[in-house]
């Protein structure tokens, strides 16, 4: 698998990629990577100077919350934390829009997955300007560059993490309008599925050229060497977790993390270690 | 299995208490219960009322990391976090000893793992008081009551927790000294471990009785009807986690979660998604 060939470069037009991948052998290959992340894991964790933090956007029904499932079961529950971004809390709102991403970054050693993330706040929030009205924004920061600004905001952010030891994969899952509908039919036919079915969602499909529109602009102002956005055809879910995966683990390994060499200090007192527990008496 | 045979009863004493069990088969047994605690978790999730906190103490050695690690691997990250209480920063001892386990609460649907806890208040600081003059608390409150108001502290704060909605378990994985010499020497064996060896473990072992008197002291005082203690048998590994995992879904199975019915407004709403769906020109 190439996975250069689903990076975002320049000139990409994300309504020319394809929503639909087909893998073979998707279930074992996933088993196989997910151990393999699982190594790589233990690895950063014992190294403690890097972390990961991977960013998972994409529609309603893209599957992003099953992929993040698929993919990181088998990892240590210990070093490791998803956070998902919903509607900004009352504490949030009363500050900046990075503030909550901050709080919920990953520690070194530490693999942090954001389900949503800052991005929304160029998508949902561009798709749906008068969500700013209620942010108690001053006047002054609305002008023709508010957008830019925000992606430069958002690449500094990024750029910061990147240089002080955070390595960062953007994934957007690819799902087609099509899927979107044969998805939320197939909820709309599970009884016990209807609890997560919010009708709303179906109204938001009449957005669905304006949020591609903002992804594309988004894809195409934070797409940088240090954070790639990756596009991941997701209208087939098993093909779409391997992609994901492989992706992660290849980072994880070309890291070339060794367990750490043990601190000299202690390394001094082994031979002291060994010898006290042989010869305990009681 | 019969679980009661490890809760903590009043009269118990720990020094009584077996350190090692057989299970047949426990690896396919554990398999079966990884499965189990996945699907109940995905109610809690759902149902986001109740949430369950589980807190884990024990010597160096006795496998904490590795059976929390294996318990829990299958549980969606998603709806599940890991704490780990080390030597407190600087910011925790800027605040009571509470405040650290405050903010590490398992959401509504979460489940939170401590790692360590709260009742390192009560056992290393108890059997080293001279922690305490770092802690720069006035000298009122040191006097004769001064591990029972500790302890007093502990049950209220689990108290409150269990009248909001939090499940509490509590393990003491229970591994015998000569055990944990084998393990010890079994990591200075092995080169690759030697990172986190920590020579002054050893030193520690002279203190294991003091260690023993705490716990036994910690046990007695919070074992409550809202938060058990159970006694896990810690020198067979494989057969410990059978026996914690076992704990946690009879528990979790016990709470007879469903999931939850769909929102009336939402449902109300149900006909028209579906058609608009289904109707969709585009």
């Amino acid at each position: 698998m190439d996975i250069q060939a689903y990076r975002f470069k320049e000139g990409t037009v994300l309504g020319e990629l394809p929503t639909n991948e087909e893998i073979d052998d998707p279930k074992d290959t996933l088993r196989q990577l997910v151990d393999e992340f699982s190594d790589a894991q233990e690895r950063l964790y014992a190294d403690a100077r890097q972390s990961l933090l991977l960013i998972f956007q994409g529609m309603d029904g893209a599957g992003k919350d099953s992929t993040i499932k698929k993919v990181t079961s088998g990892v240590n529950p210990q070093g490791f934390q998803v956070t998902g971004f919903k509607k900004p809390t009352h504490l949030e709102l009363d500050h900046n829009y990075l503030w909550r991403c901050w709080r919920a970054v990953p520690e070194r050693g530490r693999i942090g997955v954001f389900n949503r993330s800052h991005y929304e706040e160029v998508l949902v929030v561009r798709v749906h300007p008068g969500i700013l009205d209620n942010r108690s924004l001053p006047d002054r920061v609305f002008g023709d560059d508010f957008w830019s600004r925000r992606f430069a905001d958002i690449n500094n952010f990024e750029a910061h993490l990147h240089h002080n030891g955070t390595r960062i994969i953007k994934f957007f899952l690819n799902v087609s309008k099509e899927e979107q509908k044969r998805r939320m039919i197939r909820r709309l036919d599970t009884p016990e599925k209807w609890w997560k079915f919010n009708p709303g969602d179906v109204e938001e499909r009449a957005f669905w050229d304006d949020y591609m529109r903002c992804y594309q602009w988004a894809l195409e102002a934070t797409s940088t060497q240090h954070a790639p956005w990756y596009v991941i055809p997701a209208d087939n879910k098993p093909a779409m977790r391997v992609i994901v995966a492989r992706i992660i683990v290849d980072l994880l390994q070309g890291m070339d993390i060794n367990f750490p060499a043990p601190d000299p200090d202690q390394v001094s007192r082994f031979d002291w270690a060994r010898a006290t527990l042989e010869n305990e008496t009681d």
